[in-house]
């Protein structure tokens, strides 16, 4: 089994976020990576291991890290391959607009696929399909996925039925 | 030729940063589409368009939309397919902080691939990117690119060796 | 009994903040419904819903959102009828600046009638005003609810003056 | 003719911004007032004002301000009728941020209808919705308005296929 | 005993930030009087008090507001007194930003003297510096309770000499 | 004639600002001083200056400055009087918001009079007030100008009556 | 033994940020003194012992300070040694916002050399890093310091070799 | 002449900001020198650059950038040397917010002694003050610049004393 997507974040305590991206991609079993390297303390150890990601069978990096997060812009320095973007609003963190904006506001050339912030369920998401553009299975799993969102969602509103005012009509 | 990417805006006036992809794209030699289809004010028209590019050969969307927003967040809600958003800077929208906290902070299951304010092109080459997870051909040209930037930055850097100041040592 | 306003929100998860609204609308005696559907994850049926409520009888909509806030907006786009937009402060949703502009910055020819960061009560009470201009039973009823807000504050008025200090003269 | 929607500003020089409204009301043909009254240097005038409105015809208010933008919510504290609020972006106004949340966070029973920054187009559209709720001639006119959003869009469409690509394919 | 200082708040729910403006007004021996009237709901109640202030020995407002903080600017509105102005960070108050700005930005002709967030402490400071420029008395406490300030951060850095690390030298 | 108001700035680029203070102290005919003094580059000199003030004559300050703005704290750091504070939007100065939240935010027992950013006309004013509270002269100056400001506004209601649209009806 | 790096706060309450750079130059075995004084409350103290401190053997100065964070630039402009900035987030402090500004955006001439919100850890191994740039042996000990950052990463990166998913491949 | 300062941008469109760094060193004498290298474009140059730093004699970098702003904090991830980053306002760069966050926000072990937006003349004298920690005659030569500052704005408030008005007293 080779991994396609590599989760990769600035910090072990960044984990509780980013093992979300993992969850996702496990339920669509697409096989991942995940290591913890961070920009700042090991950049060599960063510049090899992206240079390196194609050849190991990478497609698609899913990187999260908080305040000035450099980690996803710095792989995507360093590889062809999409990098997804997952703003952490760690501690001290200035509620995450600092995180947002060092991934988000890539200069020409070298962008990153930002999501929301805390997104990496979405990071997830977002990297099976792109990888479902040249994979018609995966592809095929993020639409039942999208079809089992709505199907929640009407279930959802049927507990608003319980709920009673006298001059509530549904 | 069939288009594999399809560009949408909320207005023709986003045209002159939404451009900036087209032309990114025309130089990978990647085909693509341009609409201008508003989400409030052909909301039957999106959703038609939206549901049936993968049949039309689509595997990527880049939407771009100023102030509120909700253009790439409602191409994602319609489709499987990865859709980058781009926040334009338009005039009454508050510095771009509007379109970028609508396009970014989507809700979980549906992904947008936010890149920077006003960040077209950047957004043309992030479907290079995308496609070249299952197109190796693409994916190369997207490495060739990459070099062209350093080559691009060394050049430059030669510039700043003609300016002089008595203590300048380079 | 027919409803004459329509409550809808993304998530039932917003419904301790929507339930406000439907509160004060039962006091006003207004008959309303209630409803959770997403922008995002049912699309369809949103259009469906908002374009067929005008001959229900809705008269107006309140929708509240959080994060990239699109429902209120979808709404908007979807209905001649005036549609209260109620940003939800939901978490992972920057204190609720997201879903601020995400509904409070249409574009133009579609507006939505902000109020105030989870302000459900106040939208129930602006549904009021607005059936108000064409039914002088409801718009007697806003009045004497005015009236009632003063009487209020005057009798809390009369609280601080149990409070003492040495040199204070009321 | 009777004004039925009454239009205020803190100050002429609002006129610019605040005229958009005066103008979709026309086109509505909704018989309209305009006056600049200031919150802060004619409070006196400003409740009288506010105070006889219902029963000189008036049933929507639309008020513009800049900076600490206290009119639309003094108008609305005067007067059951629902009061549309317009943040204007004057000069020193901080780009806006001040007149919005100074229209916007209302208290608990006071709510002000607020839209975008520059917004009075728009405030002059849900003025007129708002009238539709209780008169159908205007609520037609609302829907044909609505109607031809969609048809200046979708001829925006095509210029866009007017410019040329070699890539390009539609 | 006649009040000087009238301290004013929109809901009796900010006495507790207010009550620190009363506390140090009482140390300061200024008599004062507190009352909790709402620019919104009891707006005539707040133009008499306003108006009727200067004759009953009144020289100096300290205004509290949360949120859309409009009750600092109606009062400076209605008389020539100098008006402090407390932003408040209520609940639902987005951090305290719109009380700030809603009681800052006051337009030409009307200012308010604005406190930091919650700073009613310093607005009962201000009031007596305010009153001391016309009063020697109360000038010369308000001289002498700022070199108690001095005293106290003077004490304060002999608790940190207790602290001691191997290379700390003092 | 001896100055009872103090202006000072930080730097004479921020005279063209400073000056309305000037201006309308000059028109209340109140005595005044103008220096630029910068709490960075003449610590020393600013606090002889602030420590000599009321012995001098001076009753209030008027400072104002741009960036981190550390004059107006310096200066209320030095005095018992009185500090209004005047934020300026000097370049580089991210909109003001540094100005205001370095002059606003001042720490328990310093207060300092913030007024809106490039507020120095109403600097003028609020020290015309403060000086009123024991100068019945200049509280009669106020009360007047205030009722001049009424005037104004009034008579700018009157150009509005002769803009014509087809359904206004004033 | 002299000190060679000042730590200075404006609070005692900011002790349990600032003690992390005293712990931090305790491990590197450099000499430092501590106190809290006061810019605003002790202005005459801060500035004898900011001129006097080259002559005492300090080299660098790390001053911390919450809200109008003025301690830092204040000290900078009495010394020509350089100041490391510490914005610290107090309560009231508008999430670090204004002590950010504070000590950040200093005027021409004056540089405050400014770290993370909270980053008292970090002004310590700055000040470390500029004394190094004459001292080899501190420079030596910066140099291991970061070496052992790297090796604490890769450690951490062991512990999510633990962490089991079906998908997972490392 | 060995350059002890190495000035480093991220694009020579950031060159008419950094220069003013330069010239300020040029005017106290230290040799510099000057090179444009991308973090994101030339990653690998970067790294060998910063690496060798120390044994080429550079004792301290100065590093600028705008948007997601990584310059600094990469050269801080590769070297002991202190690193001064100046935040660049340049286009797209959302006020220069992105750019102060980036640099600022650096995570624990990193610190980039940041200056103010566009700072980089700041950022120049912030570069001899450290290097004036181990070095008298540079330290002599700063403060004998801060002296300069002082006379420059005692001279300027002469100018201020040519203003007339007939209520100003000097």
């Amino acid at each position: 089994m080779v991994a396609k997507v590599s989760i990769i974040m600035g910090s072990t305590s960044d984990m509780p976020i980013m093992e979300q991206a993992a969850q996702i991609l496990n339920d669509f079993k697409i096989p991942f990576e995940i290591n913890a390297l961070s920009a700042h303390r090991t950049p060599e150890k960063v510049m090899e291991f992206a240079s390196e990601a194609y050849d190991r069978g990478i497609r698609v990096f899913i990187a999260g890290a908080g305040g000035a997060a450099h980690l996803p812009g710095v792989i995507a320095a360093l590889t062809p391959l999409p990098v997804i973007g997952v703003p952490i609003n760690s501690s001290n963190s200035l509620d995450g607009w600092d995180s947002i904006l060092s991934i988000l506001q890539m200069p020409a050339g070298i962008p990153v696929a930002t999501v929301a912030i805390d997104g990496a369920r979405n990071a997830g998401i977002l990297a099976a399909q792109i990888l479902g553009t040249g994979d018609e299975e995966i592809f095929n799993k993020v639409k039942e996925f999208k079809l089992s969102l709505k199907e929640k969602i009407l279930k959802a509103n049927k507990e608003l039925s319980e709920i009673k005012f006298e001059y509530k009509t549904n």
